[in-house]
């Protein structure tokens, strides 16, 4: 497709950052960013105009554990802060590998990151059975204990620990989506909704409140992408292309499918929810609400994709 | 004076978040910035155009020590890292209180805080004499440890233990300055340069790299005031003027002063390092900018202070 001038939301996973748990640590976590940072700048080179969101899971964790193990002698970090927080950190790797991209370049464009919140609905059916496993994984005692104390949740996952768990309700408005637009337009490549957005719900006197949870960066970054009626909606993941009967001798990797076969295969439990599930979801709310071309595939095959040689590409029909 | 359509830069202390020491955890931070954002909403009602900058010494304090307690089980936090996080937390906070104080007031105007980056010198003086103390108090042998493994430089504090210490280097361009100007001018309310913005270097191949300083939040906030051409440039601090022979016998207040004089106290030694010290130096250099007024005061009296009521005043002549 003839990229310039049109709009794509990209998201991009928490994960992309961490290559294994030998490359942790900051330093090696900006090495990861300029990569994705990389590809996604010969979008704007090609003339795309480019939202950026990203996922924050392992950075999520670090943060909780360290704010689990100092907690008997620093404030204890509440879940909206955690995502703020990231959406500052991980929001500034982003910007800065992105203007060193650009200006290697010679491209004027200026990537910025703004602090996002996303509204959540006190009465999503999630709160009534938070299923998000986040912190540190704990012995039972421990778990147990740090739940009386701060009225966690907590569950054991067999073979893995105890942990706390916290819901994941749907996203239902961005609180900052008019300046993400405002900032698009004026062509900023503008990074938004780090870690699905800063979680909030709407107080009865109309007041945003933080809320313990944690939104699908892939469902935050349709709602998005949607609401800024994005052209394109691209989702990089581990991946080059979405497969059905993934891992058995019927394996079949998709290259095009309509929202309706999406719909089938999601229905038929072709996607992990912890996964891939997500991804479909958010591409079939995406074309549902008049969106035009999904994209799934790997930060090295986005350019491919684009070029429509390679990744799963999800449309009406 | 009439505060129509002028542009006002506000720095707040990152010490208005935390009212004493039984009141540091985040819902507590969330309820005294609340109290700082009503008397700068008081200043957007009546039509004055505001960016706020924030400092954040003891929010990156617990960080840092957040960081150093669990730092055999998750990775260290850089500096940058570090105020980066800040910019997302207590940018997301002051953003979330405007928004909700906007929305009782009727009024249309939107709080956004973008991540900003702030350049250093690499041959700046400050990084031969880090003299900043940042992070936990320890132990001599701890701190010697600490920093033997991570190179730091640690330093002790009479009567208060040992800490490390970083370079507080000048701070010589803000990367994302046109961003913050751009916004303005449609009329949002921006939360820049947080924490004093995130320091980076300028490598020899043109690449901004983040380094192990902290910047001071008003010398930030100035250059920022300067780079806006901002009509205002308010500083908040504990005080609603400014005194000379502070808490002596001949102690003075001071209502309005001219650069001149500003100079004369500042050289005469009037103003403590730590303290009045670079607010005042940072009000000096605002007005041989091409800054019109300066003031310094207290949150509660921000009304009446840019009423000519009170506050202390810089100004050229």
């Amino acid at each position: 497709m003839d990229a310039r001038g049109k709009l794509a939301v990209v998201a991009v996973g928490g994960n992309a950052l961490i290559v294994d748990a030998q490359h942790e640590s900051i330093p090696d976590q900006f090495v990861a960013a300029s990569k994705t940072a990389h590809y996604i700048a010969d979008l704007v080179e090609a003339g795309l105009n480019v939202v950026i969101t990203h996922g924050s899971g392992p950075q999520v964790g670090f943060i909780l554990r360290r704010s689990e193990i100092a907690r008997d002698e620093v404030p204890m970090v509440p879940m909206d802060y955690a995502a703020a927080d990231i959406q500052g950190a991980v929001g500034c790797m982003f910007q800065r590998v992105l203007q060193n991209d650009f200006r290697k370049r010679g491209l004027t464009r200026q990537a910025i990151a703004v602090v996002t919140q996303v509204v959540v609905d006190r009465d999503d059916p999630a709160f009534g059975s938070p299923d998000k496993p986040i912190g540190s994984v704990m012995e039972e005692a421990e778990a147990k204990a740090l739940a009386a104390k701060q009225g966690w949740l907590v569950r054991e996952e067999i073979g893995r620990g105890w942990q706390r768990v916290v819901p994941s309700p749907a996203p239902q408005e961005i609180v900052e989506l008019s300046v993400v637009e405002h900032l698009v337009r004026a062509g900023y490549v503008v990074i938004a909704v780090g870690g699905g957005g800063i979680p909030v719900t709407r107080h009865h006197d109309g007041d945003l409140e933080g809320v313990e949870a944690v939104v699908d960066k892939d469902l935050a970054s349709r709602l998005l992408a949607s609401g800024l009626h994005a052209d394109l909606f691209i989702i990089l993941t581990a991946v080059e292309k979405v497969a059905v009967g993934f891992d058995t001798p019927n394996q079949r990797w998709l290259d095009s499918i309509t929202v309706d076969e999406a719909k089938r295969y999601f229905d038929a439990g072709e996607f992990p929810a912890g996964t891939m599930g997500p991804k479909i979801l958010a591409m079939i709310e995406y074309i549902e609400s008049g969106g035009h071309c999904g994209i799934i595939t790997d930060p090295p095959n986005l350019a491919r994709a684009l070029a429509g040689e390679t990744g799963t590409t999800i449309s009406a029909v």
